[in-house]
């Protein structure tokens, strides 16, 4: 069984994936798993996974990222939706996750550390940064299951809004491209560890 | 030996470390290893890991981040800074890191895709997200080697600044503060798995 270090040296931002070799439901299934398990500031899971695999959806959402090859051949494709109107403190979406969070306790305590936190306009940076948590956890885990995937950032973002009737007050945070690599990843290149 | 899967169960945001608990040098150095492995876009790796493990320095950067148990707490900090400037595609910085990634081969399509990317209104969000990926496989590191951890990403950024003697150019994305729990975490709450 490999372990987490063997899925971190594993994980490689493949560029092409090999054509008809499918990601099984419950392959997706624990990609989804891994990332709803990720970290959030207060709790609060600002985001959305959509998973696409049919092959129209597919193509309209890779023709959004401009055609890069990752997109273009990917077998499955996780959309991840940053969730920014939801984040208003008086939010009905807010009030849930901090009552579930507190277990029935008294929620006046995070209400007022997170109102105190709270920057409507720095809280789509915010949300997209915390996207990037559930994002690393499905790469290690498409890893971990030996299958290819690429983190995609570069896309029209008004076109996916379209393809995807993201509703106003979310964006498209990231976009996971998934597969199996249709090549062996080169030698890793990284600055020195000092 | 606990798998990804375990570490992705195990990891959870503790808020007050064991006193005199340290973590141990090879610990610290697989934690930045994790760090080091993330992904970043055009492999670009924006970001600088500053290791905290000295009593006055960490009690500075607790009050920084508005003295948090989580921080004022914990045996080692690091911290991510997000590098800015250095993202600039005219400069050494990227000229290396693309010199690098190509193994000896045309930088010149790299360029091209990297400066349709790049908006300079927009590289300091571009960071702190990928410094996200970083901080997501340091905290499953952490929980693969039975260390608690905790992102922190409420603090004064100007006091960090001062402490760390971060440069103009760069900014304090997540601090990591970590140590061994000293409780023993609640259930998980999350939004369910639809």
């Amino acid at each position: 069984m490999p372990t987490l270090l063997d899925a971190i040296q594993h994980r490689y931002s493949c560029r092409q994936f090999v054509a008809g070799h499918a990601v099984s439901t419950s392959e997706m299934d624990l990609l989804r798993e891994a990332g709803r398990l990720a970290p959030s500031a207060f709790g609060l899971e600002p985001w959305r996974f959509i998973t696409v695999t049919g092959d129209a959806e597919r193509a309209a959402i890779a023709h959004a990222c401009y055609d890069q090859p990752a997109a273009a051949t990917a077998a499955a494709l996780i959309v991840i939706v940053a969730r920014v109107d939801a984040l208003d403190p008086d939010s009905d979406y807010v009030r849930a996750q901090f009552e579930a969070e507190a277990r029935g306790e008294d929620t006046a305590s995070i209400y007022e550390a997170y109102r105190a936190f709270y920057r409507k306009d720095g809280v789509a940076a915010w949300a997209r940064g915390q996207c990037h948590f559930a994002a690393a956890h499905m790469l290690l885990q498409a890893a971990h299951m030996g299958l290819g995937s690429c983190p995609i950032g570069g896309f029209d973002e008004a076109a996916l809004t379209a393809v995807l009737n993201i509703p106003p007050g979310e964006f498209t945070a990231l976009v996971i491209a998934l597969g199996h690599c249709a090549y062996t990843a080169p030698q890793r290149m990284r600055k020195d560890f000092d």
